[in-house]
């Protein structure tokens, strides 16, 4: 495979979205063409890619599309056999059927989680605080869930009964698929919102029976931006030689900024 | 966070592993150092990140193990819980009783598996055909596990009943490590190997029983390379619309290469 980037310019902090400006669409035949030209590196990418929950209302392009989906699909799975299955809905009647059926549904999940994990408790309650911008994220992008630009069910077709490790064969190609909206300009999210209308979202999208919905992601031009993201100290994540020791080497990078972010610890 | 790479240079075609040559190694503490400079492309990386299984006999340093152990902890997890822990085993007496321990088993469970998935049956009767390829990278990786420099168990740390979807919280933790190995001039695989051995590996490595271990990862110096992966065509793997029909952009990039690998059909 020849790759477009096989004579890449020089990596910059990123660029607008690929093909979304007047004129960028190419004419030619995409069987032709290869991936676009890469402006942001592979460690960059990885270290600064934010889940993006809300989107310019803009739409993403079909050779975006197939950077994106191509990209996802190259990702590993167990003995290669490649079970994941992406279904990319944009627009049309089933499109704004299956937004509107899973931002119902994501708006009955979230105000019960809301509650339940007590995100406006704590330190929730300063709205400055990462749990309380999460939760007011998180309520915006439900809110507006009928907006999104394309809406991406990942599949996972089962030859075994399920099992906790079985998504080991398809969240690598949701991640791919992820970082590879941020190499092209633009942001996504990994999300359950599809828990409790798996039977409707089958029977709408014609998914036989037997195959498992493992991921529900949306995908858009950013409202904000992305850029380095606030997790735990690496050395409560990473251990050396045996658990609970971080080895002498798990050094956040200068400037890093951390949360533990989510629900208090025990819920 | 201050990246290293804010102001990277060209991406090229990759380089050597960092920090492996002679006087590589930076007198300065890693408090103070950024991440290394990319010299991957993000899009890049996600086409052409192979599973390595094969390694040089070299080590990988700590400034690397840093870098690559960093980007693996900035992945997406569900409500940022973060419940990924990451044990790195690299030498000593416990490095070497775990892939003792894990080599063993891997042994055992390959020889089944190709038995039972008939590796050595239909096209795997040619040599030369992708998955005979598979088997024979399988069993050399498997009769030389011991040697493998360095062996990463990921873990999950679980708040609630095991379920199908837990991966989404640990996986893509797994994938970006693997990425940022490429990016760094690494090379690893996910393999499930720790499977029928997880009471003793816990024992050996003092993790606590309620923590799922959800992969074995091994890393190292490429003994081959990185380069395009071979996948099913992208419009067997991405639908659009609804299930089973490709959308008209669903189309791989000139000179794509194909397998469908893994066991035959309907195992």
């Amino acid at each position: 495979m020849v790759v477009g980037h096989a004579h890449a310019p020089p990596v910059t902090a990123g660029r607008g979205p690929v093909g979304s400006g007047p004129g960028e669409v190419s004419g030619q035949r995409l069987e032709d063409e290869d991936l676009p030209p890469d402006t942001v590196g592979l460690l960059e990418g990885l270290t600064t890619t934010r889940a993006i929950r809300r989107y310019r209302d803009a739409p993403v392009p079909p050779e975006a599309l197939r950077a994106i989906l191509f990209a996802a699909t190259r990702a590993p799975s167990g003995s290669n056999r490649q079970p994941f299955r992406l279904v990319v809905l944009t627009d049309g009647d089933r499109a704004a059927q299956a937004k509107s059926l899973v931002g119902t549904n994501a708006r009955r999940l979230w105000g019960a989680k809301r509650r339940g994990d007590a995100y406006d408790g704590g330190s929730g309650t300063d709205r400055a605080s990462p749990k309380a911008r999460l939760a007011d994220a998180m309520g915006v992008s439900v809110e507006r869930f009928e907006t999104v630009p394309v809406l991406i069910f990942a599949c996972l077709v089962r030859y075994r009964e399920p099992t906790p490790t079985e998504g080991a064969s398809v969240y690598p190609a949701v991640q791919n698929l992820l970082l590879a909206a941020r190499a092209l300009g633009y942001g996504g999210v990994l999300t359950g919102w599809h828990h409790g209308v798996e039977p409707e979202l089958k029977a709408l999208l014609g998914i036989p029976d037997e195959v498992a919905l493992a991921a529900t992601i949306t995908l858009g031009v950013p409202a904000g931006g992305h850029g380095p993201v606030r997790r735990r100290p690496m050395n409560e994540l990473v251990f050396g030689d045996r658990w609970g020791r971080p080895p002498p080497w798990a050094v956040d990078p200068p400037g890093t900024r951390h949360t533990s972010a989510g629900p208090p610890p025990g819920r």
